[in-house]
């Protein structure tokens, strides 16, 4: 299947947060995951990292990126790019819904908590 | 620098083809990279292939697929999914111009014809 019509994210088991896999190993791939998520206004991952690159791009709303213990304000029109390993918290700050696209330098996606601990993502990576 | 503005595509050196890198190696990535092109109206890539992973997101337009010796439409709202390896090439068959994200498995992006010689890529990849 090279052709894959996008899926629109759907309610996720994290508080205002829609989700969906566009892309990753189920599709035959081991080097790539994308995945497209709805942050409703208020709402935010937890604080994480992931064992592979990740990039969001931002194509609507308005958010805040956590990293490194600063904040940095990002909207449509702007890239997140956080290396392997890098913590990283993502907000919602606008009062439209935050509309992100997640890539992904690996499938399944390897997340963890600040503290090591591993996370079980309630989405296929 | 974690938060980027998007370029727009600029002219690159392959016909009808515009081209913007917006993540890859010189923002710290070793595992992904992300392209946005624009093709006219008529335009192709050369058949090649890729050592990664490639994930192509169609965001207004329409093209053709070749891969396998198939040809497949995809218009906007579509997935092109590239096993590592997998000779293909994109035509832009629509009038309006074909927008598309790419997204690879790796930086750089190694990029070859199907005889497996080695392309030079006209950008940072």
């Amino acid at each position: 299947m090279y052709v894959i019509e996008q899926q629109r994210p759907t309610p996720a088991p994290i508080p205002g947060v829609a989700h969906a896999t566009w892309a990753g190993a189920d599709e035959g791939l081991s080097q790539l995951s994308v995945w497209r998520q709805t942050l409703a206004p208020g709402a935010a991952t937890p604080p994480h990292r992931h064992d592979c690159d990740e990039v969001v791009l931002c194509q609507s709303g308005e958010g805040e990126l956590h990293v490194d213990g600063e904040v940095h304000r990002f909207a449509a029109g702007t890239t997140l790019v956080l290396p392997q390993g890098l913590p990283h918290q993502i907000f919602a700050t606008g009062t439209a819904p935050l509309e992100i696209l997640g890539v992904f330098g690996g499938s399944p996606v390897g997340t963890f908590l600040p503290d090591g601990e591993s996370i079980t993502l309630p989405w296929r990576t």
